[in-house]
């Protein structure tokens, strides 16, 4: 059965709206997640997170595969119950933060060998591992590990790490079936291909025939140029079946979740909104504010007027300013409140522009607004 | 009229309850009062805070004057506004913050100049100016500015600070009739004389007479030793009237706050509680418990068993282990929810025992516990 029902295409552009269901209940889509890597959404308790009403975050394999590690999550059932986090959890499959996070990394077909970036220590992931690791986690959506490729690679180079990434795919399906009911996730496929419009077309078309639950379209936002992200983004949601859940991994700033969300796009994550907000970047529709500028010092308004969230329902500007230049802990705090809110609110926007047919116009307006005429 | 009243005195101690009548409500004593030095309780939300039942904290004129600055504070009509803390503030009077955090200091008449920790910016600090200072903070209670010494300095030397505290005092006594009611909050003395009985009592005898609405004892827990600390705690309360609040200042540890209750002291504060939540020190009946020891990696009990705060009844010693060891900003958040509910519900014992008229058993088998047997 599936676990994606479109309830909704928008008539102005590839938007669409749908139903998710998994594990820890029914998620609407197009739906932003936040990312709570070590099993904490940095800086706010879970109790907000849902609060405000997100109901599926991310986590990160690799980290919680070494910190705490598997031993310590098996003995509590998963990171549910060990982190208090009652909603679906994504995890990742861990390739990526090897890719930029570990030092030493050695890709061969059985799978990709790491130091761990924290005390040196030595490690393999293979396609079966990570799955077993997520299982171990207790991921409501789990992800296969994939062979991420940086941009202006040359195209034998991306083909055959394309292909890796395939055989893997299919050694991780081979893997679920084996584990049968034992593996209560389930599990999405990522789409490489770099940038390589051939190369993408053909991975498309792989993942469009295999038994994955969702398919991610991965590497991008890996450092390409605006125009590669939104060329090859185009080209490769063109190609994925719409009859599973898209997801594009990584994104992030409103412009390119509009843009995703316009390809028919489900899903996204990104640390942005969170690690802005512990430096003091602060969203408003009329676009980012930085908390540690001067002009702020003797500002009476909130953040953004009408938001719901405590840090604008109780602190003026000026007192978030004063927090972030004492290098108070209070001001990231109220800062992730804030910018977890205001996307979540975002989505929600999205989500109304779609129901009622004018996302286009929705997009172009909000774009204009919070970055100013282009 | 007093702002205190005695309500009870506990029959095996000097032990007594008392109310506080301030600007933001009444609160009971002995209380301990959690430290905001800068317009925040450090790692928790001041809504916390007042859900815990804290109804007095305290603040800091020193850091509060340098940042976010008496421009800012007054154009917000003073910190609780500008904080949006709803209860009684208490701020001390800088005095202390310029002899240990200033590198540049010069004790005169007139009163102290110093160079700002922050940006080497000269100030002037004098009777008259910290009790402007507070009146623009909108303190409930504020302290005069006083001479702090350390431990070890001659009789002439420990003689004359005491003096010169006492003619500032005078001072800050005639600039608060002065302003008459533009000053709304209540103003505390503060008993000096470091370590030598003779000075002690004659600063006790010398605030005894004087128009203020509480006395401090200040100069303890400032490196001498325990002795030390018990033997001129007790000699200086000893002397101090009984018919007003009694203070001491920057205490503390379970042991020298009992040891303050049995001597008739009714209000106290200290950064520890907040401080070592901060790095990974946790309260409980049996002791601190350091949270990133190797010993708590797989533990699947709360930090106390039968506390009331979020991390006691959400999470394990594994999840806070867990939390610390990666660095994550919810640890300190957690720990500082849990070790203020800590020192909360442990004043409420230490009032409850006073009411029941057992105060020297409940301290004695509390110490027991806490530190072992000495």
């Amino acid at each position: 059965m599936s676990i994606f029902v479109q309830t909704h295409q928008d008539t102005t552009s590839g938007a669409r709206l749908g139903l998710l269901t998994l594990g820890h209940g029914t998620v609407e889509t197009p739906v932003f997640m936040p990312v709570g890597t070590a099993g904490t959404v940095k800086g706010i308790f879970h109790r907000e997170v849902e609060a405000i009403g997100y109901s599926l975050i991310l986590g990160n394999t690799y980290h919680l595969y070494l910190r705490p590690g598997l031993e310590v999550l098996d003995q509590f059932g998963g990171l549910h119950t060990f982190s208090g986090w009652g909603g679906n959890l994504l995890t990742d499959s861990g390739g990526f933060q090897v890719f930029s996070l570990s030092n030493l990394r050695k890709i061969e077909e059985q799978g990709v060998a790491f130091q761990s970036h924290i005390d040196g220590s030595r490690h393999l992931f293979t396609p079966e591992s990570v799955v077993d690791t997520q299982r171990v986690i207790g991921s409501d959506i789990a992800m296969v590990l994939d062979v991420c490729t940086p941009p202006q690679i040359d195209f034998r180079k991306a083909k055959e790490a394309m292909e890796l990434t395939h055989r893997w795919a299919q050694r991780a399906l081979s893997h679920r079936s084996a584990l049968g009911d034992a593996f209560a996730g389930k599990l999405f496929g990522i789409v490489q291909g770099n940038f390589y419009e051939e190369l993408r077309s053909a991975s498309a078309a792989y993942f469009n025939e295999m038994d994955f639950d969702g398919i991610a379209i991965g590497g991008l936002s890996v450092g390409e140029t605006k125009e590669q992200f939104s060329h090859f983004l185009a080209h490769t949601a063109a190609q994925v079946t719409r009859t599973k859940p898209r997801y594009v991994m990584g994104i992030g700033s409103p412009d390119y979740i509009l843009e995703a969300v316009e390809n028919g796009i489900d899903m996204f994550d990104c640390v942005l909104a969170t690690r802005m907000a512990r430096n003091g970047g602060l969203f408003t529709r009329d676009g980012v504010i930085t908390m540690k500028k001067a002009i702020h010092r003797y500002d009476k308004a909130p953040i953004e007027e009408g938001c719901s969230c405590l840090a604008c329902t109780t602190y003026s500007r000026a007192y978030l300013h004063h927090l972030f230049k004492s290098g108070e802990m209070l001001g990231p705090m109220l800062a992730t409140l804030h910018n977890l809110t205001y996307f979540y609110t975002f989505m929600q926007e999205v989500r109304s522009s779609i129901a009622e047919n004018r996302f286009a116009s929705f997009k172009r307006q909000y774009l204009e607004r919070f970055y100013g005429p282009r």
